[in-house]
């Protein structure tokens, strides 16, 4: 019953009318031999073996879990091998770059290839989903020797990795991570300590994992200012053990498939990424790559539970019509396809400047699409992950009683999104991110310049631009009034940050639905459905973008905040 | 760690202080020997049974689940001694009628014992809630020999009872019923048919368990006008078991401690309640006491979600300080707080509405007052369900990580909670209740008279007033809107039906904050921190009522709704 449709033309339609990424294709070198038909047969794979690999495994993997045994951890039934032939097809190299063993395709195709992945099998995506982060920061951060020895396996699949920085004093805040590095002298370290909540710690997928622990070297400063990057891997080159140990696995709500591991290194051998000290900048690195990937989980979920709730309201038969025409399914499954299609709008332009940051020739264009990235991440990690959740729940409303009970497969939908709006930094900490640190920080001006952006799309779309006019206006203003108020209140800032990162995701939809319109409008490719297309878009000007005005009065409202009690 | 504090001062603040339910009591002659101190014990008792004998079987019963076994469901370990406990301190028959063996108590306590029992043990709660809305169909249906037989033992809580109205092609719509039931020559029925999702339809609580299903005499009327209601028992009064089996048990999301049933009956016996082809009428005073109950559930869900988020996050460091004093996590407490005392005021009063219509001595009275409780009923099942699953949601989030492990307990709160919002009537179908049925039909007048007293409240609290009288001019203006429309477009209230259930569900919130805020203000009683629960009152007004804006604002917009692909 719950099925996987892979949503090939809706990508088609993004990728080539809404966003014209050939067009950009075409400015960078890197991708001159990348065309549309290039894209469409990677994606069409793609689809392809999420459906066929991917997500027979799904509702067995939450069923069975995975299991601690004497020190190692087992994954469901089927999913090293899973691992296996998606490494044998080559699809974690596919946008790493050729001189380390990658296909260097855009990391667009990648973000659609995690989409479907995620929407078919997230608990498995979730040891796939931290590697792209994993290369990068090694590239970034490593010295030569570490690249040499770690990236093409990175980049191949042949080796996986883990991200390991909580630690059950230190979640959010990371200032009060303690575990060492004692640096030896072959220029190695000896790290020890505990961390929690480490996905994919270890597992039977690969023979080795490469661990990226955040730490502390000796006499280091106190605070996130005294954090170092130390790369850990499980086996060592000559082939031995590390001292690393999975001492157990968490009982989760959902990813079921995915372990989730309490780690203990006990002076396990490993190598500084980066600078000592200025491990937050190389973690963040990965970071900013693992909350892309969170928020095309939430769209990858949202378009599952979306597609299969409209698949069952068309069959399902009340009241004498199926209940897909009633008035209120209807809209709920429209609201889920608006949603789903305005969010690839936004989720896919930040994978286009990610392409763009990484690979234009201009270093200028370079600056100011890495500049844009950082204040889209956030947005999109917090509000696609909401979504996610949110759409799971109004599609197993669609299904009724049968929603609820686990045969159906939209329930593990919804226990499986929920985790996505914690980890990865909470979706306060976005928030917190994006107003405090980006715009009323750095990227003030790059805010400014992103709004410009979007307002040329409002102009270009004549009438059908006003809302998104509207949300360009409200904005600034509420941007201002903050500014404002925060020289005289630091608190201020804080109380309406995710009031203004929602406000700021429904200003993002807005323009997604607005050029889906417009691109509605002029796309001749009947095969696409562009006059549905059009319709999905204005339901979402129409009936969900009223839901910013909330975000923006509350911003704008300068509201007190009580005391908690207790 | 999850944990549960009976919210007495909650209450006694609520029953007391803003709704004065004395006052009420002193007129009704079955209730003149109640009054707040008896009320006060008998929460209390209440409190401590629910958190010595339900709490403990709380989370051992969602791990256990049911099983069926030879045809017989076994509930999770402690769960029948559990229930013999509660029958032993009298506990189901608190508000029946002593001349059934009832206590004859205010219906209002029963509502708030089932708050505390549904916070407890939301799967346990499953076998206890539907007995009181079985009792009083049987009452007023039942013949006097089906009385005598049945509702001793039901108000007793000797016996169960289960309510079969689903079949695998009838849920929402109750037309498609097909089992039937043969009169005999002895005047019984026999009964034969399949129903699906009987929640308790077979356990091991009590000997017997009291099917109510719904049924087709021969050659009724197609239709819901051709549905009778039959009382079928497991155990004939014989001592012979009855022709039902449970063929099988579902594996829900959550609940897992409910046995959610398969019911078979192959020409089992039972006897009509009421008049041949009016079983909707008489299912209806089942459905009514069990969507109040479902509201109920939703405040206790939302209630222990959020106490235990308080406690949590005042103990919880990070950056320097407990995570209650970080404005986000502040709100979203500050929101479950108000959410769930606002909630708490709105349910009380149909409470007390539903005291008034059965016992109160005017007839008049009586029936306005069952005319408000069947308005606000619709409303309190929907938004107390979403309620309750949405503040599970905000309440896992303060939890982080942690919330998402099962060994915390809110996970489990987010799964129960989320039944809620479909059964007894999916929440879509409340809206279409209250607007369709109700305010544009037979309750127009119901409504203005219960805005009318809402007004009074608004205009009493002086400048305190102003957001509650918005919305009774918003509500006003958005149903004579609807009802304009409606005459040309018949299909128009269906697509607004949701958001104006949320406006008239966000306006009876700011009628129950603005009463906190007066009873707060007249309130010298300190230990119930009167201060306090002025700040949380107008936390919600402030933060959380701005909602209903959204909801008002797609009620008059008059939007249109496309067609759904695929």
């Amino acid at each position: 019953m719950y099925d996987y449709h892979p949503p090939l033309r809706d990508m088609r339609f993004v990728i080539e009318h809404v966003l014209r990424a050939p067009a950009q294709w075409a400015q960078i070198p890197d991708f001159a031999e990348v065309d549309m038909s290039t894209a469409t047969e990677v994606l069409q794979q793609a689809g392809r073996f999420t459906c066929e690999v991917l997500l027979p495994l799904n509702a067995p993997g939450d069923r069975q879990g995975c299991r601690l045994e004497g020190g190692r951890v087992c994954t469901p039934t089927g999913f090293p091998a899973a691992w296996r032939a998606y490494v044998d097809a080559g699809w974690p190299a596919l946008s790493c770059d050729p001189h380390w063993g990658g296909q260097g395709l855009p990391r667009l195709l990648d973000v659609a290839l995690g989409e479907m992945v995620n929407a078919t099998n997230h608990a498995w995506n979730m040891y796939a989903g931290i590697l792209h982060g994993a290369y990068e920061t090694v590239k970034a951060h490593g010295s030569d020797d570490l690249r040499a020895r770690y990236l093409p396996r990175l980049a191949s699949g042949e080796w996986l990795s883990a991200m390991a920085l909580t630690e059950p004093q230190s979640g959010s805040d990371l200032a009060g991570v303690r575990t060492r590095a004692e640096p030896r002298a072959d220029g190695s370290l000896a790290v020890t300590g505990s961390k929690v909540f480490i996905s994919g710690g270890d597992h039977d997928l690969t023979d080795n994992i490469v661990h990226l622990v955040l730490c502390r070297l000796p006499e280091a400063p106190p605070g996130t200012q005294g954090l170092s990057l130390a790369l850990v891997p499980k086996v060592l080159p000559d082939g031995s053990r590390n001292s690393m140990t999975a001492d157990g696995i968490e009982h989760k709500m959902g990813i079921h498939g995915s372990a989730t591991c309490t780690m203990r290194y006990e002076g396990a051998t490993g190598w500084l990424l980066g600078e000592p000290h200025r491990g937050l900048a190389a973690m963040f690195v990965m970071m900013n790559a693992a909350r892309l990937a969170v928020a095309v989980q939430g769209l990858g979920h949202l378009d599952m539970a979306a597609q299969n709730a409209r698949r069952y309201a068309a069959e399902r038969q009340q009241f004498r019509a199926s209940i897909a025409q009633h008035p209120a399914m209807r809209r709920t499954l429209l609201n889920g396809q608006a949603m789903a299609e305005g969010l690839r709008v936004v989720v896919y332009r930040a994978a286009m400047r990610l392409d763009e940051a990484e690979r234009h020739p201009d270093a200028a264009r370079r600056a100011a699409a890495a500049a844009e990235a950082s204040i889209l991440t956030p947005v999109l990690k917090a509000f696609g992950s909401q979504q996610g959740f949110q759409g799971a729940s109004d599609a197993l409303q669609v299904f009724g009683g049968y929603g609820y009970v686990a045969e159906t497969g939209v329930e593990q939908t919804l226990r499986d999104a929920r985790i996505a709006m914690i980890y990865e930094g909470t979706n306060e900490i976005q928030a917190i991110d994006l107003l405090q640190r980006k715009l009323l920080g750095r990227e003030a001006e790059t805010f400014a310049a992103l709004l410009g952006d979007l307002r040329k799309e409002a102009e270009g779309a004549g009438d059908d631009g006003r809302p998104l006019a509207t949300q360009i206006d409200a904005a600034q203003h509420a941007l201002a009034m903050v500014r404002d108020r925060a020289a005289r209140d630091a608190e201020a800032p804080l109380r309406v940050a995710d009031d203004f990162l929602a406000g700021v995701a429904y200003l993002l939809m807005a323009w997604a639905w607005t050029a889906s319109l417009r691109a509605a409008g002029r796309c001749t490719a009947e095969d696409l459905g562009p006059a549905e297309r059009a319709a999905v878009a204005r339901h979402g000007l129409d009936w969900l973008l009223p839901q910013s005005a909330v975000h923006w009065h509350r911003v704008n409202a300068a509201l007190p905040l009580g005391r908690v009690g207790e």
